[in-house]
């Protein structure tokens, strides 16, 4: 072929794509994102220690990263792996497991009320007032030793004070909950000894002072017999339950499951093997069967900052040892800030064997192991919630560097802000914990998510009844009802048999909403591409939803439907791809095979045939009984009434009547339909009353005028109808011939006399008829 | 805050991202893929003349577009504005539209079978032969005009002979098709002559005739009565009739809606502004009404090129003759590639005013126009299938550069190969047509999907039995196989309730199997930025399979599900992203709120409260009309029935109505009720025949006892109606008093005919009555 094609050049590109940047932990900026292998992220993401319900502050957690997770795979289209960790050993778990234990057995070992048990429960609650009420307490009013019981009414009164409260609460703040416990064990202890006194010894109010002193008395059970549980199971169980309930919650939420789940129960082995390697680089030292973290050798070591993350928390004594556990114990640290990487377990608490005798792994080493054993020596993302920045992930850092002698074993660490709720810190004491189960009574999955999603994921949120519904309502119901107008607008457009008039209906309003769409969608890729700020991203979704209805509106019947289609498709994908579709689940397969449209059908899909044709049946009776104008077919028309305004509004269903007979039919949300025609059925009940006022006051102005008629016409110029003398005689009809002085009235009075008389003649005649008609 | 955080730098790619390349027409080669504006794609793909069925070329080629543009949306997350067309006028629309119409008109209008009609035929077969059939034939077969008749025989003999007729089709490739029409009139004509011969000239026999010459007849009325026809819906509602069909077969096959969609009737006036413009620029000149594109003009002008696709078809004949269709002329055109932006009609085709006087626009210059309407003077990828390279595509670039002066309309022009069947090129008269109604009859619109994605975009397509029931229907059965099996593994590991045995089953196999993951994920990344190679993307997903069912072959109990769940979830999403997912369609909306597993269920259960208003709404629409007992409202209980039996038959719907004016609703199949529906007719209208019978035989019966009276009572025995010599003598009433041989009657004779006589008597004045009845 000796003909050649004419040179052609790569485009050049009017406006480059934008760039991904990432919030880093780890430099406390937006950075580029660069993942080192292609498009693949491997992630890591740090998921929960399992001995009690999921609250507030997970779902904001586990929903924020979720969304996050969904961008980086759904709409940037990387190829991600999502790693999530179980901590199924920690203090918390073995505290609550023990202690759930031993109370259950002492519980339903106890058959009867006895001095013995009331001593018992005395006995706990006085070593209770000592070790947690105490604290919070001023020292002057700390209860000596055997005054617990004369000082407690004192304590009961002073608590009433706020002022008194709130400087207890400074001292702890878990004050109230330790002041609540023992109060309610010390009134239960009176009632149990004035019940025994009374010879009550029954099971049933044995229990219930039990039950009543549930807090105190675990914890004193645990102390006396925590070191005869030795049953790993009793542990496991408790973890296995939680983590359960944990998953189930996160399916609630809509929260994607990660790729691949570790556990650190089915970790141990390699656990000990990493710590004699850290031990082995020079890192960790063993005191009494426990292993340390050697800080200070770490740090100062060539290529090795200890607490990158939060370098000003070095040595904060109080976040460490919240890292270390309520087991733990500071003997044979080298310093403050060295952490357990094993330790030694004492009677009462799981263990596995080691080289340091038997024992269990620290907090911090499991992340450090499980993420190493999936992803090695490196990782793109790690995150979290921002509360574990310091110490957990640090020291987690320090270890794993420490190990592989690596320089950064995470390239981008990122942190979930805060919760806070109606402007406070989610806690028990403070009365204000709310868990997953609670919230999603009061609100669904979407809204939760549309709630984080308007916040950034960095950012501390404010979680108020006002956020929820304010904002987050008014989103919902925006786009609800758009999407319902343009489906109704599509579906009509569609049951229209030829589609084309012969003309494009794209002018220059419809190009400028195409443009509308086309900076939109730049604008939310560069929004996704600022650190993922969801906010600008669902403001410019709502902008552009309102640009389209504006549209909608000035245009009527002229309107592009397949424009506003377009964009209810584009706004309807990035909704579902941040996961507020509520219908999407990650399927396993490829879809089911068979018939068109009978799988994924959603409800629109598979009503709108049937809808329409019932619509176009009402219509066709509707046009017939207006067209035959026959008074008779007035129930005809009112059953066509009946089924939009009662039959059909439980079921979501909106017939709007256009001028042509025919109907648009919507699928609405039910409620919303209920509260048009309640707010319909007001209005018209407004219009009746008006109505009916006026027919009362025609009836009324009707009645005076038949009681004007009262009077017969020969009456009408005699008195009592005229002053006294005003006239002088009249003639048979009663008609005036003179005045009271005699004078012949003037022809003009003669005239005048005569029209009253007639006027008065008919009046009078429709009363006598009025008045037949009412004696009958 | 003076503690610093240590210097972060950022990660060093081990591996860059692949980057798009695409296999560009404009170069013959696979450039990188560069948008101008970010990520934004602006795509015009060129649609169907919609004149007929879609057939397999369509549906390779619109699957296939559908597969990139989901690359493009779903995988690359570009955000594409994807427009296509309508060709609704053109030259074949034309032809075919006016064909019908005077063919249905000319069949509708004969009554009877006539020397005149066979003569018509006749005509129009001598000239099809000598104009259609004679260039197939060698030249000293072709028959002299008036020995047509005489030849015939011969040359059906002679079309036994294989060679022979390959080499008719060698010289025309539509020879086959040409001389089966001929032979079946030819046929029809000498039964036509037997029949009337023979007297038999219903409109039965003619119609017969009519139609076994349709394609003769239809072109020779065309060619007399063309100038007729002017109704401008005749040409709208032919091609309105085929754009529907063509939607519902893209539905089946899972191809996507554009997201805009232009149609040339909608865009008349635009084209001929547009027009107009190339004039002014220099590059067109009018003639007769006509108006021509100057190729010479610009191709020699600067910074311009004509025929950027194919430089080497310049002056293609035939290629050229077939873009200007069969409609135009070639008077006036200055050189013999200039090809028509406008049309002068003639009388009996469809017009538009224009400057140049009534005409219609070229083929090539409604794409041009439409797409240049939407994107204005550029766009970053143009696509169609490869046959409309050139002329079509480079007409259409040249009129586009030379209206907006620009130098590159298109960025990126990607040509859809050819299609075979069992290696030949679909035709009509190679009879290896295949609709789209019939494919889907044998395959699923998924099977299909991967015959294609399993051969490159760009390269010719063999579609064949072996392609189908071999790898097509492997791969699909492999890949359900693998998805059955790790759902019930999935489904038995969650079934087990504590998940946990302490074990990781994270071992190197596992390690290894995720690693080939990553591969995979990477290798498919390449492959489809190697210029979309699905036939690699789609082998690389089937080794990863096969990688992974080997692994679950070896480890048996022991396996690790997630790693397994891990990979069929993306095995899946990558699926579902090529179309093959049955179940998907792109929603419009945010999916629907409420419980979980509330999608999923059932029709009846969604339908049912919908249906059930629906009959009562009916039921009391009925009950009124029935209750009034007034018989205009007859129209009132006819939609009632209508909705009945002719509205919900093809939804599933059977009300069953009762005696009480209630009715039962029933959900069942479609297909069933259609079925019982037809059945009731059938079964009705037996009846009516057997009650029409019954009525028969009654009036019959009636007739002959009528008949029988028509002999008065005196003529009774008397011949003829007794044999001569029956009797001797009667007396005044006709009653015989003495036999024939003049013996009087016996007692019992008497009686006899006595008795005979008064029933006559009786029939008798029937008969007169019945007269008396008739003569009125």
């Amino acid at each position: 072929m000796s003909v050649q094609q004419p040179r052609w050049s790569v485009p050049t590109r009017a406006v480059d794509e934008p760039v991904l940047k990432v919030y880093n932990s780890l430099t406390k900026s937006k950075t580029e994102f660069v993942p080192t292998n292609g498009r693949h992220v491997k992630w890591y993401n740090c998921g929960p220690t399992v001995y009690d319900a999921s609250h507030m502050g997970h779902a904001r957690n586990y929903v924020t990263q979720d969304i996050l997770r969904r961008i980086m795979t759904d709409y940037f289209g990387y190829d991600v792996h999502f790693v999530m960790n179980i901590t199924d050993i920690d203090d918390k778990i073995i505290l609550r497991a023990r202690q759930n234990f031993l109370f259950n057995r002492f519980r339903s070992e106890t058959s009867s009320l006895s001095a013995e048990l009331i001593g018992q429960a005395h006995d706990a609650w006085k070593n209770y007032v000592h070790q947690r009420v105490s604290k919070g307490l001023p020292n002057e009013e700390r209860p000596i030793a055997g005054e617990e019981d004369t000082a407690w009414p004192r304590l009961s009164h002073l608590i009433e004070d706020k002022t008194w409260k709130s400087e207890c609460l400074k001292r702890d703040e878990k004050f109230d909950m330790h002041f609540s416990a023992a109060n309610r064990t010390f009134s239960a202890l009176a009632t149990a000894r004035a019940l025994l006194a009374s010879n009550q010894k029954g099971q049933d109010v044995a229990v219930k002072l039990i039950d009543e002193a549930r807090d105190i008395l675990a914890l004193s059970l645990d102390e006396k017999y925590k070191d005869t549980v030795s049953d790993p199971s009793i542990f496991r169980s408790l973890a296995a339950h939680w983590e359960g309930e944990f998953f189930k919650d996160m399916e609630r939420l809509r929260v994607r499951e990660p790729d691949t789940l570790t556990r650190v129960t089915e970790y141990v082995p390699e656990i000990a093997e990493f710590v004699q390697g850290i031990i082995k680089n020079g890192y960790a030292y063993e005191f009494e069967g426990s292993v340390y973290f050697d800080t200070r050798a770490f740090d100062s070591s060539e290529g090795h900052d200890y607490a990158k993350l939060e370098p000003w928390s070095k040595g904060n004594r109080e976040l460490l040892e919240e890292g270390e556990g309520a087991l733990s114990t500071n003997n044979g640290r080298r310093s403050a800030s060295d952490f357990a990487l094993w330790k030694a377990s004492k009677p009462g608490e799981p263990s596995w064997p080691s080289p340091w005798g038997p024992g269990r792994p620290g907090w911090h080493i499991e992340c450090s192991v499980m993420a190493s054993a999936i992803f090695g020596n490196n990782m793109d993302i790690h995150s979290g919630g921002i509360d574990l920045a310091f110490p957990h992930h640090d020291n987690e850092m320090a270890q794993s560097e420490a190990f592989h002698n690596c320089g950064s074993w995470v390239n981008y660490f990122i942190h979930t802000g805060h919760l806070h709720i109606e402007g406070l810190k989610m806690s028990k004491s403070l009365k204000n914990f709310i868990t997953i189960d609670e919230i999603l009574q009061r609100f669904t999955a979407r809204q939760l998510r549309l709630a984080f999603l308007s916040q950034m994921w960095s950012a501390k949120v404010d979680f108020s009844e006002s956020l929820m519904s304010g904002e987050v309502k008014t989103i919902e119901t925006n786009l609800n009802n758009f999407f319902t107008r343009v489906r109704a607008l599509v579906s009509q457009s569609r049951a229209a048999k030829d589609r084309s008039d012969g003309q494009h209906h794209y002018e220059s309003a419809e190009r400028e909403l195409t443009d509308v769409l086309y900076e939109s969608q730049s604008a939310f890729r560069a929004a996704l591409c600022d650190s993922f700020n969801t906010p600008e991203a669902l403001k410019i979704i709502r902008d552009l939803v309102s640009r389209t209805n504006i549209y909608i509106n000035s245009h009527g019947k002229d309107l592009n439907v397949s424009v506003i289609e377009h964009v209810a498709r584009w706004v309807g994908q990035m909704l579902r791809m941040f996961g507020l579709g509520e219908g999407e689940k990650s399927e396993l397969g490829w879809g089911q095979e068979g018939e068109q449209g009978e799988q994924g059908t959603n409800r629109e899909e598979v009503l709108m045939p049937y809808l329409r044709t019932l619509s176009s049946f009402r219509d066709g009776v509707r046009r017939l009984a207006i067209a035959k104008g026959d008074n008779s077919l007035k129930d005809i028309l009112a059953l066509c009434d009946r089924l939009r305004d009662v039959d059909l509004v439980p079921l979501g269903v909106a017939l709007d009547d256009l001028e042509d007979g025919g109907a648009l039919v919507k699928l609405v949300a039910p409620a919303e339909l209920l509260k048009a025609r309640e707010e319909k059925r007001l209005k018209a009940e407004a219009q009746a009353a008006k109505k009916a006022a006026m027919v009362e006051a025609d009836r009324q102005k009707r009645l005076a005028k038949i009681e004007r008629g009262r009077v017969p016409p020969a009456e009408l110029f005699k008195p009592p109808n005229v002053p006294e003398s005003t006239y002088g005689s009249w003639n048979d009809d009663g008609i005036p011939l003179t005045d009271g002085e005699g004078k012949e009235l003037s022809k003009n009075q003669r005239k005048n006399v005569q029209k009253d008389w007639t006027a008065q003649k008919k009046l009078h005649d429709d009363f006598l008829a009025w008045q037949e008609g009412h004696r009958q």
